[in-house]
């Protein structure tokens, strides 16, 4: 058994929309990467999405979706283990657990909670708090149980994220400060990419391509729609032969993350050289992201018509999942007194 | 199955310490009496003293010392479902679904919370939310879903827990607002003894007896641990053959809890007479109170005594409760598109 001596990583995939180019290359592909060397979990964050998604369809149809995305991606479920956090129930009676151990100031210092009430502060509200759930202010104790109960060794997360794998080191901490006597939790810390392109790759108007600036191109959408996209892609009106700058341009910046170092510094010749208008290169920019997405995305297809399927996949990660969430909350117990 | 119509009655017990006389009168027989004609529910909230026990012996010493206590007391675990809330695992899943339905402000107001701020604020601390944990804060969520995944109709609960029933509404209320078409959780009411003589019966320094006044006498302390402690009661240096007011008297306040109407008709009388000393008087309340919890002090020591009973009991309790914690929390799922 030597896999199970190998380090651990833990990814968390959070459902709440359709995976666009964007994830693909910031996220997805990053993580698939980063977790070489690595005994690798993976799991759905169904009950994160919970806190936005209020609609059940939604939340199943982006459930399915991003767990179809990422096995069409490259996630092997036989090599990695790769579940859903809503079949692991140990997950939230630790959290309870993990909870009494958590003082309040450190959630009151949590970026996604202090994002919102600055919202309503910038919105000119009287209470900070208004339209924030217990489900966003509670959420890093959840992320740090999701850690913690698999005894993850590293977490690969964005910079924007490294809080939450510092937050689920104090959570650990304090456990381990009361009853490291009998149960210690692993501390956890971070790997974060350096890739600051592919985090930042451009959306449709330009910005960063994100769900929130409605300038996203679907990852597995038909091959048509993805061409129509691509010629949607902002550019100014250089004319055809003017020489263009590949470096401020988005076209490039997204062509870069499809395309083979030889061919990138084939097509950043011929921008300096002029002669490239900005309609040819985005065909050549459609047909290089075609071929890099063609054959998942058919494994996509496939996946979303077979929900059998897909389920069972799930499942089998949960069964191995699950037998550490409850070795885990079994010693938890044994700590704290109860049982 | 007319059982199953009537309507359910759901009382929690915090174990966070040894029970003393004045929780039996004031909250162990009260509950007892009060759910008549109910499906009658009772769990042990051990998950809810983590919050301020943080030590596993006292945990587990103080859960097994309340169970024995109720049981000693009255409580039929063939009529009743007694149980403990670690018990059943689905409240926590539960409790972070609630949790995502639950507005922030909502918890901002719960009383206990805003007792510590209080305290924080008299102690001049800046931070009022210092030494206060998330297991404090969203310990009215927890209590909630005690009450919701039991479908309670009537929460037998003293004044100062009736903001808990009415969350428990509140966020019942948010829930069926959101996913009713679906799964529509039942909103509990309250019900509150309006005896405020045995919510208030005085300790040894004749303010009212609680743990936190370190005026409590042990519910079930042996015979002559009793006699010594009841001889402590304060009292004033009104002469043996002086008049005593009976509704000014700790002694009779106490004694009034525990004899026969006859018997405090005739106590009186001899109170108003005078030539009643308050030391035979500390002798015949001494003898009352004795002859009152005689009986159930044996059958709490053997029920001390026998762990495998004790957990025996615990664990059938748990396996009928657990089969409708389960029934609602599958329905929820289904309502939230999770499954």
């Amino acid at each position: 058994m030597t896999e199970t001596r190998r380090p651990i990583s833990l990814t968390g995939i959070k459902p709440t929309g359709v995976p666009h180019l964007g994830n693909y290359v910031g996220a997805i592909r990053p993580a698939l990467k980063l977790v070489e060397g690595y005994d690798a979990f993976y799991f759905i964050a169904d009950y994160h999405a919970l806190i936005s998604v209020r609609d059940r369809e939604s939340l199943d149809y982006y459930t399915r979706s991003v767990a179809a995305t990422w096995l069409a991606c490259g996630l092997d479920p036989e090599a990695a283990t790769f579940y859903r956090q809503s079949d692991i129930p140990e997950t939230f009676e630790l959290t309870w657990v993990l909870a009494c151990m958590t003082p309040k100031g450190l959630m009151n210092r949590a970026h996604a909670y202090k994002a919102a009430r600055d919202k309503n502060r910038e919105a000119g509200l009287v209470d900070l708090d208004a339209g924030i759930n217990m489900g966003l202010y509670n959420y890093p104790i959840l992320m740090a149980v999701d850690i913690l109960i698999m005894e993850a060794d590293v977490v690969p997360v964005g910079k924007d994220q490294i809080q939450h794998v510092e937050i689920a080191r104090d959570i650990a901490g304090s456990f381990n400060h009361a009853y490291g006597d009998k149960y210690e939790f692993k501390l956890p810390r971070n790997i974060t990419s350096e890739d600051e392109d592919a985090n930042a790759m451009p959306g449709l108007d330009g910005r960063k391509m994100s769900k929130s600036y409605n300038n996203t191109i679907p990852l597995f959408c038909e091959r048509n729609e993805l061409r129509k996209l691509v010629r949607r892609i902002k550019t100014d009106s250089t004319p055809v032969d003017a020489p263009k700058d590949p470096d401020s341009s988005s076209l490039f910046s997204i062509y870069k993350q499809f395309a083979s170092e030889e061919d990138q510094a084939k097509m950043r010749e011929r921008m300096l050289a002029g002669g490239l208008g900005w309609g040819e290169m985005k065909d050549m920019l459609f047909e290089q992201i075609d071929a890099v997405l063609a054959e998942p995305r058919e494994r996509y297809k496939a996946l979303m018509e077979d929900r059998k399927a897909l389920d069972e996949i799930l499942a089998s990660g949960a069964e191995r999942a699950r037998a550490r969430a409850r070795r885990v909350l079994e010693s938890v117990r044994a700590a704290i007194g109860i049982d």
